[in-house]
């Protein structure tokens, strides 16, 4: 295949990637007990944050998620990766995309670290979502759109197959891509319409009183969310009165989802499942571990209650596994922890494949803004429904982004800026830097 | 349960760890051509390597093995992870070393690096393996004898079975152990009399001249092997002569081994193990990605060839799916991928449960010294038996340890020197420091 020109990269001009800069940015959000969950008592959303320099006044910026300790290992990783963008043109990259992908994650020496799992995928998860928002800038357009609108054989050409083509081959990929080309004018204005459907997971933190609980599930209601998601995996006889109280505070139309984030032995999660199917859970998340594909499946089939996991699945193989052991009913994409928008948009082609619906993990820092491109994609090109689809939302940190996410009636806006929307503001970047910042200084205890 | 008296933990003494000193230490071997496969083509053999300063004059040493690049990232992860052990008493780690070890791979921030995969479990290993040492030392005897000697409800609280708990519960361990008992002083008098059995890869490399290849198999026979593996992905048609060559180089009772190194996808894995199956290789190993059991499984159900996987398992979540599906007939542990001894041990009974033999890996640098302690307990006290079962041995890099392997008739000699045998000459610690060693001094452009 020829190399493609400028126009048919979306592209009107080229630009030269100078330097790579890295911080590590942290909120101290465990004094205030968000987030909070089972396996996650006290996290600080954090995330290792790149801005890519280039020859013009065009900067890209991306980022992966942390939870606080660690982000420094991530920062480390990242500068190492920085390497094989420094100096390249833009267009030498996006032109052939998945090899670039493949250079970033099958270094000889490098590769030993994972492969393709945890810290140096992070790490490449951040270098990519950046480049794909500078990408998108230089575009003028915002990365769902900038997706939506590339030729099939392009897309195609984005993923690395390479240990998936026993369930989806390139040409199945295409396919799929294809076929989503019909209908798509009236999509688009379906999703300018409506935006991409939420559900909020505020109401259904372990750390929260009951009338907090209350007043956040009734305010979800009034917010126009249907869909309300609880953290369970505490002690059994807690979980049952929180999601009594949950689920009779909610109007009966509001679906109710479950996120036991990890917490149980395979035995135990079926004992608790089961037990709290009497509240039907839309989905029982996480039940296990995240690397325990035949245990999802197991769960799945003792409880019959639909099974959701994805937000630690490590690359596109365990995806595939879960799809292929029929372990999971929905599939929970992480923006940050995939190896950023390449190896996401893999992952929907694969679950399109098996005609299983993705609903995107969300929150912490970053994450929601990054994943309205996903979700929006997936229903232009690739699911081309919204039915069983909804998108996390949790409601904080949004006021760090020079270009935050919008919520109308329990929909995410779609975005229009140009761009990936991960952006912070200069000030917040400052305050919260580790651990120099302003922020940090202030809490030297902590 | 109570906590153990320290001669209950066989300590005669107590010391406290007062510091962790974390080096980045590389050997250049890529300009050796050391090391080459299909996958991994110029590794320069590396570890994050540990000192445990105590009160006393006793220290601890251990190591992650890496291949070069990125073993700064494992040094800082090592160096997050030492704040777990300093200032603690050895006693207080290894009266509760189950509990330890969850500890560390459990920080509720630090977690979601992972969890226990990829860069942060190395960190954790090499922490793990050094406080084995340093207890092993204090012990006056070598980890295997440490670990054999230990009565089995000791040796079950070593074990994390969170996640595994379906395939193998902490009273059926107990029971293996125990049954481990039977004829301990039989095998043990075998063992100091023969050694591990172990096989050699060094003719093996795809990185060798023919006539380098013959020498090293003559060799090999000459010094008692009875296995050798060779490296295969390559070009098809080269695979097939070299197999032909080796083949037809090593004596008829000599068994070949065929290592892929994730080279393949799972249908080209198919093709070309029935092709290389006129060959008669005792196992073909790492045929496809390690994240992909099912794969894994399918290889071996399609093509009737003994697969052997593990080198880059992450965790025992993933050896315990590997057992559970069938999909490996040889278990291969990592003495540095898995979070050190804790978990090889935990994985050893789970491959005993199963009934599946495990045959360790081993190379790279320090591997061997590790892994002779392991394959010494399996037989000790766990499989009880070397039936297809053989230990990974490479020759080189051993010179830099104090007390390295010794080969005899293609066995290692049972180690008698206190410790776990992963001590360097400082010498060679200072020597080969990167980057500031003379050995990388005088290859600046490297």
């Amino acid at each position: 295949m020829s190399t493609p020109t400028l126009a048919e990269l979306q592209l009107t001009r080229d630009v030269t990637i100078r330097d790579v800069q890295v911080v590590d940015v942290r909120f101290p959000t465990s004094l205030f007990r968000i987030g909070s969950d089972a396996v996650n008592t006290d996290p600080d959303y954090s995330a290792a944050y790149i801005t890519l320099v280039t020859d013009t006044e065009e900067q890209g910026y991306g980022l992966t998620f942390t939870l606080g300790r660690g982000t420094e290992v991530c920062v480390l990783a990242i500068q190492f990766l920085a390497g094989f963008v420094r100096g390249r043109k833009l267009s030498a990259i996006v032109s052939d995309f998945g090899v670039f992908v493949r250079e970033l994650v099958r270094d000889t020496q490098f590769r030993w670290l994972g492969p393709e799992k945890g810290v140096v995928h992070l790490a490449a998860a951040a270098l990519i979502n950046a480049v794909w928002d500078l990408y998108a800038r230089v575009a003028g357009k915002p990365v769902w759109q900038l997706l939506a609108e590339m030729p099939s054989e392009h897309l195609v050409r984005l993923m690395d197959f390479s240990y998936i083509t026993d369930a989806l081959t390139p040409a199945e990929a295409y396919e799929i891509l294809q076929a989503g080309q019909v209908g798509l004018a009236e999509r688009l204005a379906e999703l300018k319409r409506t935006g991409v459907p939420a559900y909020t997971t505020s109401p259904g933190w372990i750390g929260l009183r009951d009338d907090e609980v209350r007043t956040l599930c009734t305010q979800a209601a009034a917010q126009g969310f249907r869909h309300v998601k609880m953290k369970v995996g505490g002690a059994h006889e807690e979980d049952m009165r929180r999601a009594a109280l949950i689920r009779s505070t909610l109007p009966p139309y509001m679906r109710l989802m479950m996120d036991a984030n990890q917490r149980w032995d395979v035995g135990e999660a079926i004992e608790r499942t089961r037990a709290l199917s009497v509240f039907d859970p839309w989905w029982m998340e996480e039940p296990t571990s995240p690397d325990d594909i035949l245990g999802h499946a197991a769960i799945r089939r003792e409880t019959g209650v639909r099974i959701a996991t994805g937000e630690h699945c490590q690359n596109r193989v365990i995806f595939k596994q879960l799809l292929q052991a029929g372990a999971t009913d929905v599939v929970q994409i992480d923006s940050c922890r995939l190896a950023g928008v390449n190896e996401n948009v893999t992952v929907l082609l694969l679950a399109a494949k098996f005609g299983v619906p993705v609903c995107a993990h969300a929150g912490g820092v970053g994450l929601c803004e990054y994943v309205q491109h996903l979700a929006a994609f997936d229903y232009l090109r690739v699911a081309c429904t919204f039915e069983n689809r909804v998108t996390e939302f949790v409601d904080h940190l949004h006021e760090h982004f020079t270009d935050p996410v919008e919520m109308v009636n329990g929909h995410y806006r779609l975005p229009i800026a140009p761009g990936y929307s991960a952006q912070m503001w200069d000030a917040s970047v400052a305050e919260f830097q580790f651990p120099h910042g302003r922020a940090w200084a202030d809490h030297e205890s902590v």
